[in-house]
C-alpha cells in the first residue's frame, strides 16, 4: 500500500511539472506571437501622408519599407546575364539579323536586353531609339513613348488626360516623367489595393466588351503588370484626338496573334516601312500577358504575380517580393511551390523549351532576312508594285509572327507550343513570299540574291547604311546637355511639394 | 458509494463490451484478408502448362485471366472513334494530301487509323498494302512484315532465326504467323518477367554501344513496348544476311529526327521513289518510344505502361490492366494519379496541343503536295537531274520530318514542343525545295503550278494514277481464297501441339 501510494504521489508531481512546462512555454509562443504583430503594426504604421498620384517611391518606402526595399533589387539584374555582369546585353551584338528585319526603325540603331524596373528611366532616355532632341519638339518619338516608365505619368494625366499626354514629340515631357516605375502606377496608396493606372488597358477591355472593373483580385494580380506587358501601338487617326499618337492595344477581336494580325491588317496600320524591302512592318511589342494566358499557368489560374512576386520571409515577416525577375532567380519560392523536382531540373525544364522554339524561330529569321533582300533586288530590277503587293503582304505577315514569338519576355516558357505554333505560321507566310520572289526575280534575270555579311552588329548596321558615329554623338550631346536640365526642373518641383508626414 | 460501484460497473462493462465488439470485426478483417489471399492463390495457380515461345494467347488466359480479359478488350475500340462506332477510320479519307506525299509507295492505297492489338492479324491481312497474293512467292512486301503481328514470330525465330524469318515474300509465312499480338511477346511464361523477344531491339541497343540486358524494371516497362513501336526500315545491304530484308532500328547515331536523317541520308536508303516528283523518300513509321523519350512524362521517370496500362481493380484484387488505348479513356487511373485537375480540363490539355501542332502540320503537308507537284512539273520541262539534285534532298529532308511528326501515335502529346520543332525543321527543308523549283520553273517558262483537286481520297488516288479497283479485286480473291488456307494450316498445326495441363 505505501509503495502503490508513494507511486502516485509522484505521478501526480510528474503531471503537476509538466502541466507547469507546457504552460511556461505556450506563454513563450503567446509573448512571441504578441510581439510578431505589434511589430507588423509598427511595420506597417503609415509615416508618411501620400496623394493619390504620388510619384516619388521613396515616399511610400518609409510607409512600405519590406516592399520598397524589395523592389529597389530590381535594379540588381545579375541574374539576367550573369557572364555579363550587371551591364545589359546587346542584342544585336548576339543576333546582327535584328538589325536587318528591323531596317527603317528604331530598333536597328539600338536593342538592349530588357532590365529591371528600376532602370525604366535611365534606359529610355540612353537608348539611341530616342534620339538626341535639344529642343521639346525635337526627336524621333511622341510622348506617348513615356506611358509605361514612370508614376510620373498617372499623376500627369489625371492633371491633364490622357490625350494631351500623348501629345507632342517625348522630349517635351522630359522634366517631368523623372520616377522610375513604381507603387503609385499599380496601388491605391490609402487601401493598398491593385488599381489600373492606364487607360489603354481600360480601353481595350472597353473595346472588346468587357469591364476591367468586375476583375477579381486573382486577375488583378495579373492586369497591374498588362497595363504594359502586352501588344499596343500608336493610333494616329483617333477622331477625338488629333494630332496625336494614341496609346492602344489591339485586342477589339482578339488577343492571339492571328486575331491581332487581322485587326491591324484591316487598319493597315505600319510601324514602319522597311528600308529594304518596302514592306509596311508592325512591330510587336512585348505581348507577354497575351502570351502567358494561352499558356498552361494562366489555366491553371496563376497570375504574373504568383512567380514573379513570391511569398518570402524576413524577420519572421511574410511579404510579398517587389524584386520583379525571372522565377528561375528565386525557384525554391516560385515553381517549387508546386512541382516537386530539383531546382536544377526544373531549370533545365524551361531552357529546353526555349531553345526548341529559339531553334526554329532563327531559322524563320534568316528566311526574313532573305525575303528583304531578296525584295530589295526585285524593286531594284524595276518590278512593279502590283506584283509585289502579295510578296510584301506575306512579308508583313511573316514578321509580325516572327516578332511576336521573339519581342515577348520568357514567351516560350510561357506558352512554348503557342510560340512554335506561330513561328510555323510565319514559316508558312515566307516560304509564300520567297516562292513567289523567286518566281519574280528569275524573270528579271536576277538568280540566287547572296545573304548579306552581317556577322556583327556594325556589318549589319552598315548595311542598311545607318550611320551610327552621328546619333552616337547626338545622344551623348542630349545625355550632357540636357538631362541635367530635366533632373533640376525635376528636383526644383518635387522640393516644391515637399513632404507631409503623420 | 453505491452509485461510484455502480457507475464503475458500468464503465467495466461498456469495455468489456467495446472490446468484444472490436475484436469481432478484427477477426472479420483477418478473415476476409486471408480469403482474398486465398482467391489470389486460386486465381494465379497456374493451370496450363506454356511452353517458352506459346504464341496462343488464350492458353496465357487460362493462367492470368484478368490481364488476358482486360487484353481482350483492345477489341473495343469506341474510344478511338466515338463517332465512327467500332469501324477503322480511313485516314486517307480524312486527309487525302496523304495519298499525293506517298504516290508510288502502299500507304497511298490504304491507311486506316491504327486499331487494337486485337485486330494486328486481321488488319495486316485486310489492307491494300500487303496486296493479293495468291501464292508463297507473290506481292509486294516482305516476311519482316510479320514481325511486330504475333507471338508466332519469336516462336518461329527461336526455330529459324531473324534472318531466315525475314526472308521471302510476306505471303509465304502467312499459315505460320495467326495469334495477334499477345502474351509471349512481352512475357517469360514461367516467371512472367517482362522480356525482348525482337532481335532489332537487342540489336538497336549494341549498335549504340548499349546492353538492354542491364535495363532496370521501369526501362523494361516501356521497352517491351519499343519493340515495335518505334522508327525501323528494312535493310537490304547486311553481308550476314544477303537476300533478306532485315529489321533495323536507325539508332546508331541518336534517336532524334536530325540523327535518324543524318544515319539515311549516310547510307542513302530510301523506302521508296516518289512517283511524282521521283524522291527518294523515307516512310516513317511509328517513332512512339523515341518521341516520348522527348517529352515532359520521359523526363519525369515514367514508362509507357504507367499511363497506357495503369493499376486497375477487380471483385477487390489489383492488377495491371492489359486493355493498351488512350489514357484519355480511363484519365481517373491515369493522368489524375498525378494531375489534381478534372478530366474536363485533362482533356482538353491533351487536345489543345495535339491541335496547335497539327495547324502547323497540316501547312506543312500543303507546302509538301505543292513541292511534289512542282517537282514532277519541272522534270516533265525537261530540268535535268543535276538541277534537280538540291530539290530532291529538301524534299526527302522535308518529307521526313513532317512523317515523323505525323505518323507516331500520340506524338503531338508525348512531346508537343519537340514536334512543332520538328515541323519547323520540315518547313525550313520544303521553303528551300520550293525556291529553288520556283527559280527552275520559271526558267523553263512555267508559272504557278495549280495545286491539283484532291479534296476526295478518290480524286487523290485517280491524280496519282492508283488503280484501286484492281487492288480491291484482288484483295477480296486473296481473303476469299488464301486467307481459309492459312487459318486451316494454322488450326492443323495448333491441334497438334495440344494442351498440357499441371
Amino acid at each position: 500500500m505505501e509503495q502503490k501510494r508513494k507511486r502516485a504521489a509522484w505521478v501526480n508531481w510528474a503531471l503537476f511539472f509538466g502541466t507547469m512546462i507546457l504552460v511556461f512555454f505556450l506563454g513563450l509562443l503567446a509573448s512571441s506571437i504578441t510581439e510578431r504583430k505589434a511589430e507588423n503594426e509598427y511595420v506597417y504604421k503609415p509615416k508618411v501622408k501620400l496623394s493619390e498620384f504620388e510619384p516619388r517611391n521613396e515616399l511610400w518606402g518609409e510607409n512600405f519599407p519590406r516592399e520598397y526595399q524589395s523592389y529597389l533589387q530590381t535594379s540588381d539584374t545579375t541574374f539576367r546575364s550573369k557572364y555579363l555582369g550587371n551591364a545589359p546585353a546587346d542584342l544585336l551584338a548576339e543576333d546582327p539579323r535584328l538589325v536587318v528585319l528591323w531596317a527603317g526603325y528604331g530598333f536597328s540603331k539600338d536593342y538592349m536586353a530588357p532590365r529591371g524596373h528600376f532602370y525604366a528611366i535611365t534606359d529610355i532616355r540612353n537608348t539611341l531609339r530616342t534620339g538626341g532632341p535639344l529642343k521639346p519638339d525635337e526627336g524621333p518619338m511622341p510622348n506617348t513613348c513615356w506611358s509605361c516608365k514612370s508614376p510620373d505619368v498617372p499623376r500627369l494625366m489625371a492633371e491633364m488626360g490622357p490625350a494631351e499626354f500623348y501629345k507632342g514629340k517625348w522630349a517635351s515631357k522630359g522634366p517631368e516623367v523623372v520616377n522610375y516605375i513604381g507603387c503609385a502606377d499599380c496601388h491605391d496608396p490609402k487601401t493598398l489595393d491593385l488599381r489600373i493606372t492606364r487607360p489603354a488597358l481600360i480601353e481595350a477591355f472597353q473595346a472588346s466588351g468587357r469591364d476591367i472593373s468586375q476583375a477579381t483580385h486573382q486577375e488583378m494580380r495579373s492586369l497591374v503588370c498588362a497595363q504594359c506587358h502586352v501588344e499596343y501601338y500608336f493610333d494616329k487617326h483617333r477622331q477625338d484626338a488629333p494630332d496625336v499618337q494614341y496609346l492602344t492595344f489591339p485586342w477589339r477581336d482578339g488577343m492571339t496573334a492571328e486575331t491581332m494580325l487581322a485587326y491591324y491588317n484591316e487598319s493597315g496600320f505600319a510601324d514602319f516601312t522597311h528600308a529594304l524591302s518596302k514592306t509596311p512592318i508592325l512591330k510587336a511589342q512585348h505581348p507577354d500577358y497575351e502570351i502567358f494566358l494561352t499558356g498552361i499557368h494562366a489555366e491553371r489560374g496563376l497570375a504574373c504575380a504568383d512567380c514573379h512576386m513570391p511569398y518570402v520571409k524576413e524577420g519572421g515577416q511574410k511579404f510579398t517580393s517587389h524584386k520583379m525577375v525571372s522565377p528561375l532567380e528565386n525557384i525554391e519560392n516560385t515553381c517549387q511551390v508546386c512541382h516537386r523536382e530539383s531546382e536544377e531540373e526544373l531549370r533545365g525544364n524551361v531552357y529546353e523549351r526555349q531553345e526548341k522554339v529559339k531553334e526554329i524561330r532563327d531559322k524563320l529569321e534568316i528566311q526574313l532576312v532573305r525575303a528583304h533582300v531578296e525584295a530589295k533586288a526585285a524593286w531594284d530590277a524595276g518590278v512593279g508594285e502590283k506584283e509585289m503587293e502579295a510578296v510584301l503582304q506575306h512579308i508583313r505577315n511573316a514578321q509580325w509572327y516572327w516578332d511576336f514569338t521573339a519581342a515577348s519576355h520568357g514567351a516560350s516558357f510561357h506558352s512554348p507550343v503557342e510560340m512554335a505554333r506561330v513561328v510555323g505560321l510565319g514559316m508558312d507566310e515566307s516560304q509564300q513570299a520567297r516562292v513567289i520572289l523567286a518566281r519574280l526575280l528569275t524573270k528579271s534575270g536576277i538568280g540566287e540574291v547572296p545573304y548579306p555579311d552581317i556577322t556583327t552588329k556594325t556589318k549589319a548596321q552598315e548595311f542598311i547604311s545607318l550611320p551610327m558615329d552621328k546619333l552616337r554623338v547626338e545622344k551623348a550631346e542630349f545625355l550632357k546637355r540636357i538631362i541635367p536640365q530635366w533632373d533640376q526642373e525635376a528636383t526644383t518641383r518635387e522640393e516644391s511639394w515637399g513632404i507631409q508626414y503623420y
